[in-house]
């Protein structure tokens, strides 16, 4: 089989320009999103220039060089890095930082020959790598954190909206008791608040990354011991850069440096994975609704949005499709960044470079969901009526738990389940009223039929009515619309246990 | 209960005998430890029935039920349910809580017939699951991180103790700088402190579960609004009911039932991640110093411990090898954990099947791991004799960084590399000795060859003697030594960023 | 918090007894099934005491050993070793296999001293593990292939039966075009065909496992060479032994030892998956048609099958859910095996150990899908009316492809998708009939309204019904089943591709 | 092609401009290999093109679209398609396909205006899609079968040149038994034979899809039957035009269409598992025997290779690291993979589109694995002299299970064992030799000291000489070799099992 006999790729393409790189083709979910961009290759340059300026003004704050080098170096960072040809110059040394300081280099050594030798001082690829990537995952988080907060907004009032409007509970497929609307909104929304309570979690203890070439900043140290009465106390001065340099960034201060610590990519994949994870299933439940037969709720129309290349009637529930699309990836990159905890030595042969592309593709994706998400969340469009058709599909079935309740006390429970499951069976069988089959029946001879009977009690129309049946559904909304204006306050949820400790 | 009275196995035990159950003989890192026990299909059992009576207890004391319906219950706990015929029950149903609630409800009856219909009233098989599972990660993690503190104890005296014994810092295999193993020891031990404080995090909000059938507590109101005035505020009374279990039951207190909310199991995932992954680095990282030519660390010994079937010379480092075995088991637990967030309806069909046997390898590994790490921290044995030969063993190659730094002022940073580099591989490849290579280089004549030299200035001989090139290390070993103080006190990880926002 | 303060376990149990094993109370899926059996600690015994018995008899059968000593040995294999105790022992020394050979050897010296010394001789622990693994594997997967033809044959018939029963086919969850009920059943059969074809194309490959210490079998040639004339060829010999040892345990005979070349694991864990995500889409698939909005299919009913704690009206698809709970899990375990070949050296540290019950899941949850899924296929019921009514439900506008299709030539592609598209949003909108709408449409007036338009053209009664759009679903069923007859006859689905090669 | 006109790419450009897609930055182990430009989002769309192309002749072929269509749709492919902007507008719809259907169909119609109407006739976005993606793993796969073959080629070459030379064999990281070099390239080789047999496998195997809406192929038939006497068999021309258009594509031809029945792709992640799995072994033993104690290979020199960016002395083992990252986020790919099985419906929402980033990652990492991997192997250096001196760094203790073996049948197992290990743990303790320890114990006092012992039996030094214990190492080489030589003919692995069934 000659596949690709002439091996000429894509056709008539001169050269391989033809490839100018991945833009989010296949990942609709975020192409177009703000994850395209604050975590694509040339965010990533950025950040890693943002790094070495930022270490060289720790540096000099500390007089651990000079205060001159600075200006020179920040200047150069301006200057475009290629990052397809330091993408391609990795390969030799199994990581891009390499190149990029030989580049950034050569920039600052046009500017000012002096200050060159200042670029990246003292430290190591692993420092300006993971500390790039601190950075990106801080801003991505905060994108992430700012999306989730609208969609937890939108949420919220449909919740609020809806807190009494009832429609069929659904537990294995079936019709089980009735809930509400809100209810339902109001459990997506704690997802949405467990989600930021995890990403603000997170955000604020990202580590910035200073260990130099094993993790005792030992080339630092040389320069600072060799710098004389520049720097007085050159082990304090070392010790210090961390702080400073952690400022510089606005990230957080470490104890020790991290090379082969990585928890905070594990703590990174978990954020990610809850915020997603609550996200989807407002997704898939946005999609169980959706279904032609069950038509609850629509998506936000849009000029083309769900059209089909083949079906001119359709219009697909595209947002939540591609939310429940990144739903489904990003566990798998979070198992990645999981198990790069198991980083031996004092760095990782396979295990570090292992990092890089699942963290990107985990917030990544974590970013489109909640940008998706907060789309989907403000343009829902719930169909009451419809609700209110399904809930009544079943004939008073969807009630059966309350029948047994109501008639255990008098009939005995065994009793009263099995008449009830019986007569339920009966009904979808021959295709009779569950509720006309109840009205027969010797069992529930004194039980009023309907209107209000004497004494209080329930009559057979009430007990089958749904409406009535919707246990505190209400008070647990409000618990969570409680627990969102504490959330948007910047307030944590309550972690203390009920109990004493 | 007596599931394998004679407990002689397979062959000729007498009964469905062929089958006894798991014991763990596939799990050698749990077997035998907590883990077994505490997370066995007995004690499943047990947490469901504990629940069960909790749930009596929490009713009665708001009224919902008569009070003397409590002692029957609590009475008929004690009862030996079997778990294997549950298990082969649970599979007409899917779970395996409605053959127990049928025996238990037989066993009140049999004590007090009149008590039999409070049994699980009002509740639905995943309130009982769930919070059985939940109290038995509770007691899981508690045991986790009594484990973890003991490792970062030993941990804490390791780093201590060797503070500033010098050894080879390695990365991507290489010895690059010299460390100490009082950093390295540290390392591992700001790992196991970010687990207890991810495992501390996780524990206290472990959530009781109420919801009723479809998460409305709409039997449970239907039961108090029947009840008169036992009942006074039927509504409230319901909503204190999911507070007071979870008081009974000493767990957290949730906004409102999480039946198809899963962020409770996604958190157990990563706290178990962090924690297995916290201590597999520490494992690999005595498999690595334990090879044969490295030789830095030995396991503690014990009769026929690390024993092998075949080469009775060896004795092989099998706590580590254990650890190590958890540690890469763990994060596709984690995964499976995280996925079940994507719970369809108000209960997951298939998801929330999914999610049981996960936990309990997440939690059974863990458990493992961390006690089997207790056992390798505390007897861990230290070769300082050997961390120093291999030091050496690079003939002073592995201070090159520090040579590079010295003389990249006088001789110029590239200048310096490109010597050193090819230095380095000259004494490689000629098998000579680094040392007289560069004495012999006209460069460094300049430098003082041995002693110190007169103005403070290094000589060659100090500039390549490892010992004098630790950076900063003590001082990064006391840093994360006092955040172990901390930790130990039940203070929280600084999570604060350096720089403000 | 004093959760577990005497920590006394599962209250009042007396003693640890409680605890005898894990017997599937979490894995209802497979608890009461083959897989319990056939995979359980007891049966890894079994299988190991096999391995050695088959071990002597090879040895035997080559002069390696004396004739006389198989005899002790297997029926030395009789005794009843506990697999509890072995699972204790394994912890010192990360494997239970020692114990078990200490065991089995004395148990053989209490027959015939002599023998005892030719128990395991030559052998090391992973030899006896891995081909008691593979033992166990192979009849596991005997198990679910046998289940799996059980599943396609029922799926065969409902596919032959439902041929031409026209259904809703859907999405993106929208009904999309008419498909039939026997190409959806057609669409689950290829999928288990798929997975038959792995299950055998893997079987047969399961290799025996035979390397002494370190793969040189050097333990089995040193006795070989000191056996003098009862071996003249002794490398031959003992190269011999590898493929007299699979004869004897009807397992493949590797070119090599694989202890750390472990595709055979990788490959179990892709048979499993294709099985369980075969057998998963039909579950899913019955879950989504079981919906009570959808009611298109029933499981087959039982006493209390599918029964719920709480409703007595519920019939829950159990047996679907058990199936997608096991497809939900497997590909993690999956991943674990084919993480386990980073292998290091000619032994893993850890990764061995870490196989055993991510391959243990993987088969017993692939036994529990397929016998679960016969039990589902067999019993499924189809209720055709339902069919029709959902299939009717959005009057037409389910072929609008067909009406774009038959009107473009007239009207013009893009003219017709917008007229269709827009006809579309009205009839939803204003709960308008989109046959009504059409008719009254100007564009359509030269089609024929009803009946059969003159020129064989179609009216556009015939093409807005559904009955008269399925494309050639008929003759596709016809492919499937031809495979499927292909397949029952032992054969290979047809692999080749279309081109040459 | 100008696939990002004005979007002038990384190069300098200041504004959005920063960003123009990512190249492989944090993918080193494929950047600039061919999986870069084979998966890059050009070559999806380029792919996708050429299957709308295949389809107009394929219909054409059959008298489906007119033979007049084929020419202005062919050239039109030549037209740039902007994979950005298709990536923008498929966040729209879900997909890329319409988009570019769109674009292509304004493409034709400037050329044709009445070809036009035949682009992606009959068809639906899935069935481009979906057989793109087949065409690039096909081409993708060759790709890495081809460095598998460079691979296999080099790892014989290595096997057979040291098919003799000794060295230790390492289990658990301790010093097991000698075994050869050449035995563990064989081992490597057998693993990569491995992945070639089941990348030959899958690939020809991966078919083709085509359906149409929901997998009837409806419209094809629609017009098909509209076409009048162009078509005389409109069914069976339909259902013919699957294979043809597989033919055309060089695909294989399925039974039926596998919108949701995704088999293919769990596959591909099969094959992917298999062969970084393969070569991840290799690695991590390179990476193994890298290390700076153990030195007993090297990897091949290039300037600047291996590099690092603190420390001018190191050269990093940067292959082996890029294979071993590969290896390591290969099976999580997979996993997704694998988890697309579960695709409800006609097309998944969510699953479908879960799909295309792991497909591409995973082929991706693969391709980059094996190329790095046939650089690595073809250049591997041995160091003989080395291995030798690990070989004896035990003073023969590596050979105790020899001694075992030869002194079991006068000494007995049980106290022989227990000697060795004495003797062995004095020595280790003391820093003796274990030899004059065993020369001088009196229970071997019977063995001839030195020099061949009378009765040919072994001498004391014989039995401590590690290159006289190594099994059957040199036939276990030529069994791999011979099967290495019948893939490279084209064979398939033996795969009967040894005995009957």
């Amino acid at each position: 089989v000659a596949m690709d006999g002439n091996g000429d790729g894509p056709r008539g393409a001169p050269g391989r320009d033809a490839w100018s790189g991945d833009t989010g083709l296949l990942g609709p979910v975020w192409a177009g999103t703000a994850g395209a961009d604050l975590l694509g290759d040339a965010a990533w340059v950025a950040a890693m220039v943002e790094v070495e300026v930022a270490l060289a003004r720790a540096q000099a704050s500390l007089g651990l060089i000079p205060a001159s080098a600075v200006g020179p170096i920040a200047a150069a960072a301006g200057t475009g890095l290629p990052a397809d040809r330091l993408a391609a110059a990795a390969r030799r040394v199994a990581n891009p930082v390499l190149a990029l300081v030989t580049a950034l280099t050569a920039a600052v050594a046009r500017i000012d020959r002096d200050a060159a030798q200042y670029v990246h001082r003292g430290s190591t690829s692993q420092d300006i790598l993971d500390s790039a990537g601190m950075l990106l995952s801080y801003r991505a988080l905060a994108r992430v954190e700012t999306d989730l907060g609208r969609v937890s907004e939108a949420l919220a009032r449909l919740a609020q909206r809806h807190r009494d409007t009832a429609m069929a509970g659904r537990t294995l497929t079936q019709h089980a008791v009735p809930i509400t609307f809100g209810l339902k909104a109001a459990g997506w929304l704690a997802g949405v608040l467990d989600a930021i309570d995890r990403v603000r979690l997170v955000r604020v203890r990202l580590p910035v990354q200073l260990g130099g070439a094993a993790g005792t900043l030992s080339a630092f140290h040389e320069y600072a011991r060799s710098a004389g009465s520049a720097v007085p106390d050159d082990r304090a001065a070392v010790v210090r850069l961390i702080g400073v340099l952690a400022a510089q960034l606005q990230l957080a201060e470490p104890e020790a440096p991290w090379h082969t610590r990585r928890t905070p990519l594990a703590d990174i994949g978990w954020a990610a994975v809850v915020s997603t994870g609550a996200l989807g299933k407002f997704a898939i439940d946005v999609l169980g609704m959706s279904r032609t037969e069950v038509d609850e709720v629509s998506e936000p129309a849009g000029p083309s949005q769900g059209a089909s290349s083949a079906m001119p009637q359709k219009r697909n529930p595209v947002l939540a499709t591609l939310i429940a699309s990144a739903a489904r990836q990003v566990p798998a990159h979070a198992l990645l960044l999981g198990q790069c905890l198991l980083a031996e030595d004092e760095r990782s042969a396979g295990g570090w470079q292992a990092e890089w592309e699942p963290l990107r593709q985990a917030l990544r994706l974590t970013i489109g969901a909640a940008s998706t998400a907060a789309e989907l969340a403000e343009g829902l469009t719930v169909h009451p009526d419809r609700l209110g058709r399904n809930l009544a599909l079943t004939g008073g079935r969807i009630v059966a738990e309350r029948l047994s309740a109501a008639l255990a006390p008098v009939l005995g429970r065994d009793a009263v389940e099995d008449m009830l499951a019986r007569t339920a069976r009966d009904a979808v069988e021959h295709g009779r009223s569950f509720a006309d089959l109840l009205a027969a029946a010797p069992e529930l001879a004194h039980l009023s039929q309907g209107g209000t009977a004497s004494a209080g009690e329930p009559s057979l129309r009430d007990l089958l009515d749904p409406g009535q049946y919707l246990g505190v559904a209400a008070e647990l909304v409000d618990r969570v619309l409680s627990r969102a204006r504490d959330t948007r306050r910047g307030g944590r949820a309550p972690a203390a246990p009920s109990g004493g400790e």
